[in-house]
């Protein structure tokens, strides 16, 4: 299958050039950048070398996108100016895998309460797949249309959504810290994002209503069949990439830790890429960047009559391109971790 | 006045090495060592140039630290270790700024419950002062014994204590989150503290009930005039030093946020080592590293009813040394920042 | 084949068994470390997750290892331990790739001048390989036992070989310096290797005699057909990998910047590994931290009749695991990359 | 004395005002910058708390700048705009301490060639004093103006102009290897500053001809006698700050490392930033950033008859910001290290 990037410059789209490249199934036959078109790949991604010398970006002509022989497109492109593009090759028959948040969300009122402007395309929200693969099976056969989830919300639907599915958890009583390395801001030239800006530095950052709150609430709901809000607490420490998130939840009766663990072991039967820890165990991120898994574990804060879930990913794989991948390999009928280990 | 350090080689007893030879009021007649007796300070601080070669660490011998002219010692030791050394100065008459966590607790039940051993002097802990300046006023009248704060509780009593106190807000639901940078863990050589190991990694660790929980816990259940229990989560992030907390907590009445800051601003008139950030301001780890401040904020989390206060803070500084210093200069009649600016 | 890992819970230990289990042509089958005995590979190598739970780690018992299936054993031990097993093994028929320094050298003599004891196998230094395919070309034909180069040495080795072969520079003029990351200095629970200690830190180590200088004399002066001697300065700076050198060197007759690529272009014809950068452009370790590529770039210092070559390479894989890894494909007649892409 | 500093908001800007503030004898009374007039101090430099809003940046407008009560600016400003602003203020009678490459040649010729464009103010350049302080008494008497010199040069002088002064070494076989943090490179929001582009790299850049090595060359020149042409090779290091330099050089007839030691201590008696390291030490950014003071060792590379000179400061202090403040210091004749301790 011939597949596309578009906007492949930014940290997201490296990560997916460098996994299409080496991906046994597919041929990479266009990468699109507006300020890099006519550079060789390795240009912008120097760790390819020579491999990636034989591919140019070129200017993303909407025409010459439809035209072409590719089925399938990811956007790895700044929410909006992805449903633009997403609209006009589903039109023409593409396939889409949007890794912005363009298609995330259900509901349009949503949307716009959070990014600030009406949904451009609001017929195909209920169209759009939510590609987190082991919470929800993706087919073509559903939509040509896949929206691929935030690096936040993977980290922490993983762990919550079969315990408020199976009604575990009281679902008023959620609250979540999470801490993200600097790739998650995606490679802007801004003075907040320079090296000696955030470098030995950590806190807080835009509480108390992050985009990302939006795509996590809605999607919890739906799996605890009632509205859901919570508080979530994203934070910035000094590392490339690695996100991990710590959440404090109520259970609605008398649990004991291996519940949860059953409970998640019964939701994610042999999944390549979900890893439940042992008594005691806590993920860190640097155990799982460069690899497109999630580490869950649970502790019980008995003290409180609370339990304390913890989660780690690597941002741009689990959280991002390693995601999009995925669900492309089981929509294409490929073994789920093909071009992923 | 005389001072001496006993356990300089550490992370903090460097840092009050470093403290107390610049500060003006005071003369830094005697460091001990056991590791590193015989060499000259700036062989373990190597920052301090020729100006630490004008005095070398010894021995810590009871009887030399007893007959010495040295008014105050601080204590820069393990825990246990340290109470030892206390007993035998304080009863020889000298002053103690303690930095473990000896001291700290009043109930030595609790000292019990999380440190797994009897507390070696228990009739000392009522007399003990616990050395956070801006919540409880320090005076050698009051004793010998000043017991100076954990990092994690600095930066979290401050922003809750006030806010019990006036009863602003619910004792059952404190719920924080807290990261530090790896300095906290002190000079150890251990394989887990490794550059390698900890570099690109971030994640909670000693859930649920870490160490520091005790001192928090007595602490703000003194404040709250009953007794409080609240979830913990402490993290590691990839930096030498810093360390920032993030409380949930939810009001006991509707408030806004400048209630609190004015609670807080009431609290800590014209303290200079505490900053009340504006709206929309979040305290982070980089703007306080090197300085004795902590930074604090709030933001309403109105969707949840609920308040997140943030702190940051240098662990090494306000979090530790820097603090220690400051209860001595308070105790002693000097200005509270002498030697801290 | 079957292969095992002596010594597999290090840094290249590690960097080894991951590359192993991901290898298509072979089955690791043993890892063996005294400290992990009994726990599975996961434990130590947490980003494996369940894959690394099909395998534990044994005890080396040098029976058991003769008396196993196994063809070839990778030794990631330190140098003197390594020579031992390799003694053995060898003896026993096994095939060997020793990541130690114990069998780099050809002679015993230069050995005990850098290492400061007896090489206790010398009648194995002639026949040991020097496992750098781009220079030397490797087979079990030759021997069984391939000696894999330090990371420093590859660093230098590649980018100055041809140009000494060739005579183009003169042999008493070379000057390196060289940046590694601090795995380089291996797992050690060392408190100079800890993250405080390291981190926000930059400086020379070793001068002016570090240990791979003798390799790299002795490799170099091969190619030359003449004695060599240069000055080699090594440094750290604060990062997990990565290692680059910086080699000033002055032509023998005036040359331009393209004879140096043609003869590296000449002499690396079709390697993977090696990548000649154009005009301009300079290595930076993060273009090739993650790959086995080495990256090699020259520019001109005409005001001073030299020129500066760079190189650039992951100091865990082309420096060490990576390159093994090539070796055995090389030899066993599978491509040179199988496993390494 | 009221000083002012024109451009304070990059990082060596901040380091100025950060110093100023604290500086016992002088009255920082103004601070200027485009981008962030009309905003407190704090606002930038957060750091400052408090102490930071006494103050707040206005624009630089010539005419109230000349006629403001304020007797010395300090110029943190980019080369060109430097010179522009230092003419007016000094034909105004006012004193400047420039901190950009504006002032620091000699020759007008050498500009040109290093920096593209001809001299602003060629009168000025005889008459600039250039403030490295250990190697040139500064005084007001002699002129108006100081050129502070650049990071690298200073690191680089200190250790190297004493030995060619005293001609202990050839002039024309000097190899100089610096590592700089990020800071070096201002605070420029650009791509390849960003965190992630930076972190877990190393590498050479601006080969073979940095712009400061015109300043190096001209300096050292002055110190030997004759004319000087050597190697630099800067690279770059993922650290805030910290700047080391090794410098290796040919003895002019045979010596020990107790002659260059030697040579340094006369050099430089009694002067408080210079530590000349002992035996076997060697420099480490660590151990002097946050200090004004730069640490030199010398290690004898007797196989290629040459010696191994290293140096380490903190690019910021005593390569920017603390070092134009030690020259203001020996200028109005208060004690040189006042307010840098």
């Amino acid at each position: 299958m011939k597949v596309g990037i578009i906007g492949a410059s930014g940290y997201t789209g490296q990560e997916l050039v460098t996994l299409l490249i080496g991906h046994p199934k597919i041929e990479l036959s266009m990468v699109t950048s507006r300020a890099h078109a006519g550079k060789p790949l390795s240009s912008v991604v120097p760790k390819l070398g020579h491999k990636g010398n034989i591919i140019s970006f070129v200017n993303p002509v909407l025409k010459e996108l439809i035209q072409s022989d590719i089925e399938l497109f990811f956007l790895a492109l700044p929410h909006g100016t992805a449903a633009e593009y997403a609209i006009s090759l589903l039109d023409a028959g593409k396939k889409i895998i949007d890794l912005s948040a363009d298609f995330r969300l259900n509901s349009s009122a949503l949307y716009k309460e959070f990014y600030g402007t009406d949904h451009p395309a609001p017929k195909w929200l209920p169209l759009a797949q939510y590609g987190l693969p082991e919470l929800h099976p993706v087919s073509w056969q559903k939509s040509s249309l896949i929206a691929s989830p935030g690096c936040y919300p993977t980290s922490i639907l993983v762990p919550l959504a079969p315990l408020l599915r199976e009604k575990l958890i009281d679902e008023n009583e959620i609250i979540i810290n999470s801490i993200s390395g600097i790739s998650g801001a995606g490679k802007n030239a801004s003075e907040r994002l320079l090296f000696c800006e955030r470098n030995e530095s950590a806190g807080a950052y835009g509480l108390p209503k992050h985009r990302h709150l939006s795509e996590i609430e809605e999607q919890l709901s739906e799996f605890a069949g009632q509205s859901i809000t919570l508080s979530f607490h994203p934070h910035l420490a000094p590392m490339n990439r690695g996100l991990c998130s710590t959440i404090s939840v109520r259970p609605k009766y008398p649990l004991d830790e291996s519940q949860i663990r059953d409970c998640w072991e019964n939701a994610y039967p042999n999944r390549p890429f979900v890893q439940v820890l042992g008594k005691g165990e806590f993920p860190e991120t640097a155990n799982v960047v460069g690899t497109n898994r999630i580490d869950i574990s649970v502790s019980a804060d008995s003290r409180m009559n609370r339990y304390i879930l913890c989660s780690a990913e690597d941002n741009l794989l689990k959280g991002a391109g390693g995601q999009a991948i995925q669900a492309m390999n089981l929509c294409n009928g490929y073994t789920e971790d093909c071009g992923l280990v």
